[in-house]
């Protein structure tokens, strides 16, 4: 596959699994088109189906010929298929380091993530409390994480000194953090408890390669409000 | 990391995941040692609780001074830590195959995985016939998958000559496939519908890096029958 074939990406713009392909073509330099599904519709484009039968789900990665689906694995075929010696790597280069970074990203993606949308969507007011515990408890490790990561060198990122895998996954997920603080009036990215986040999530933020492709606050909280009182938060696809 | 330092695994005879591990290792011929976590004791080892505090689960790879936990992760761990010339790679060398390999690994154990446990463990008769529908599917698909990996060039792993990255994660949920057969009297893998498959597994079975690490079948057999009967199945911990 040659590095010159024509990059598309279909999304959504409220997808924050969308979101993180979008970034990771920023931090690489890859330029690419957006070809946008319209959320809320019930047909999906042809394209879509045709690239994702089995889930049928946005992000999917087109790359000439090939389609790519689901975000942590497009995000890794990114990283290994754009290796020119002037692009910026998405994952550390010793095997420990990527294997650290693989498991946070499996951490967030299957256990905080859920914790996050039972903080928003859960009625139950004990399960909800257990989410918001749990919620907190994934912060703390991943200020541990952050630390160990950067050793103390005062560098801005999971990655070091540009934004890296880790920094995607969780990255793209702090716009519905905000989004739960704001709806449960609650703080959970807090400069006591994780400093470092904090600062990270600033970093983060302001990045060139983040900032033109993160959905605006007041947009994405009245459709996440949309989304819970339709009675189902999915963040992950078209439907 | 140095790749001669020394190599443990802890795990369960009857953990699925920690079959993988071994089985990559075996491919990959790095000496481990196996230090088995006493299935269905209440308490864990030291060694686990230290080397896994997020989950507490094996399996775990431990190289050197490093803990290495999750087995998709730990897979690929083993494959890029280890790569002297002379040994075998579990994922293929271009980026779009890896990809395919990574996607497909992801949906076994996302969709197909919860699918056969659903067969097993469902009381509803609507709900197990759904999943016996869905396990189905998900062998027919399996079986194109196949088809494209070796392009009909007659190799018999997915990886092509020798066992990869998708033949044992595949691969490790094929004797529970064989249970389900059992207890539920019915044919999943079936000469007429997935031949590609039939012949693949037991090409799989007989291979050295499989055969001396594959739990009996009528000990596993009896395993999951008394995990069904304790009103649970859990095949990834050591609970």
């Amino acid at each position: 596959m040659e590095n010159r074939e024509e990059v598309k990406v279909l999304g959504t713009w409220s997808s924050l699994f969308v979101l993180r392909v979008r970034i990771a073509l920023n931090v690489k330099q890859v330029k690419y088109e957006f070809l946008e599904e319209v959320a809320g519709l019930h047909s999906k484009s042809e394209l879509l189906l045709k690239s994702n039968p089995v889930y049928k789900k946005v992000p999917v990665l087109i790359h000439g010929s090939n389609a790519v689906c689901e975000s942590l694995v497009i995000l890794r075929y990114i990283d290994e298929a754009f290796v020119d010696d002037d692009r910026l790597s998405l994952l550390p280069s010793d095997p420990y380091d990527r294997a650290l970074a693989c498991f946070w990203a499996c951490y967030i993606d299957d256990k905080w993530f859920s914790s996050l949308i039972g903080v928003i969507r859960e009625q139950n007011k004990e399960a909800r409390e257990e989410s918001m515990k749990q919620v907190q408890t994934g912060l703390q490790l991943l200020e541990e994480v952050f630390s160990k990561c950067t050793n103390g060198n005062g560098k801005p990122f999971f990655n070091g000194e540009s934004i890296g895998y880790l920094d995607i996954v969780f990255g793209s997920f702090m716009l519905l953090l905000k989004v739960a603080e704001k709806i449960k009036n609650v703080k959970f990215l807090d400069e006591n408890k994780t400093p470092k986040l904090v600062t990270w999530h600033q970093c983060f933020c302001l990045n060139d390669a983040v900032k033109n492709v993160m959905p605006q606050f007041d947009k994405f909280f009245e459709y996440v409000k949309m989304r819970v009182g339709g009675g189902g938060v999915s963040f992950s696809s078209t439907n």
